[in-house]
């Protein structure tokens, strides 16, 4: 199954479809069924102590399963998470990207599954990992 | 069980330790193993359409369950989200605040585990459902 | 709305369905969007120590949620559970029945999403508790 | 880290444990902080139309999640599940072993937190997704 948007154009989707919120995240890499996505390292994503927060860790689990799922069915600003399962299991390292590693399980016609490991950069013990269900919009 | 923490000192907790975010989330009624909670509708929580975020709706229930069970056992800085489930179910409306309701089910040594149901002010449909279990730092 | 099969509707659809898995099972109470059932107390659902096992926990979840789903849309044989998660909280009592109380909190075109409490007969301290998702068969 | 317990030595303390239950697994290959298992093509595992039901899906990524924690940690009777999140994705075969790949992701002091993979034995595409934490007792 071919890869319908690239790096950029997925970058371009977020910047109309996020706006200002697509500058805290940028896509590494995209290939078929995974991507790889990061969190830039900002003070607005800290919880006390320096570690990225949970719901900055939830928001990239979240973003990387959309958009792994978009690069494969193209541009689709409808689609919505109907369901999160996500573990919190070590404390992020603090000054370094979150980096989600998020490969697409199912791709239906109504939902799609992925499963996500978040990592801080340059470690490979992961902090997180997060399942996700994506409900996709009726062909038009 | 009594309840150790009332509204204001949930209130006071969370802006000690949360700091500008405290100021996004209200602590409208705690009761023994409930809280009701709310995030105040602002731009910045919002996604385009104008409804609330997913992630914005996953820090509503991640506070609302921290909370819950800091009203049970007292101040406690260091419990961390375990797992959280999360099902998006409804669009919340634009313009209203988000409503959590939040039942600590669990108080163990080691973990709590809470339900929370999210609903957009005025409704009595819920827009998602979360449950989340926390561990509870060792006593010193 | 309407509650579509009621109590004897249901168990005579388990029967049909499940076969021989269905004496496993009761039906005590429908209404709109609840249902009370239970898995009777038997030797085959038992791990050491005499409590009910994890995957008959996990079974009468999914009965429930899926009986309740029924209940509000009529028989549907192919209805399949696409997402549960379960939060197992307590050690169930020994020779007492399993009790499930399911709510349908969304009954979509799609997708129903319910969420389940166990406990054991006479306690009121939840030994589980379980949402979820059930896709529904396209309309013939 | 180094495995404690190896496969013969694993099938023998879930025989020990399980009883007649364990007959229905078996284990294929341990490593570090991984394994493979199986659950034996059986009638009684089958729902209508001849695929694995379930609940049996449920009870092998349970015993799987729960064998390479004890892989690691040595034999432990009373470690419980206390959290589950199952994706279905896809109908099992009918007529084949149902194989679970299960990793362990976190070993803390009193959480193990593992993903498992489910397959029908023959294919790449995975029936089921599952996350699930143990709890370890104490050390005596």
């Amino acid at each position: 199954m071919a890869v319908q948007m690239d790096e950029a154009q997925l970058m371009a989707f977020m910047r109309e479809v996020f706006h200002q919120r697509a500058e805290d995240f940028g896509v590494d890499h995209v290939a078929e069924n995974e991507i790889t996505m990061r969190l830039f390292s900002a003070e607005r994503h800290l919880r006390p102590g320096g570690t990225v927060s949970g719901p900055s860790m939830f928001a990239l689990a979240d973003v990387a399963a959309y958009l792994v799922t978009l690069a494969m069915i193209g541009p689709k600003a409808l689609a919505v998470t109907t369901n999160c399962s996500i573990d919190f299991m070590r404390k992020p390292a603090s000054g370094v990207d979150l980096i989600a590693k998020a490969r697409l399980l199912k791709l239906g016609k109504h939902l799609s599954v992925s499963d996500v490991m978040l990592y801080s950069e340059g470690s490979d013990k992961p902090v997180a990992r997060a399942s996700l269900t994506y409900a996709i919009p009726p062909k038009d």
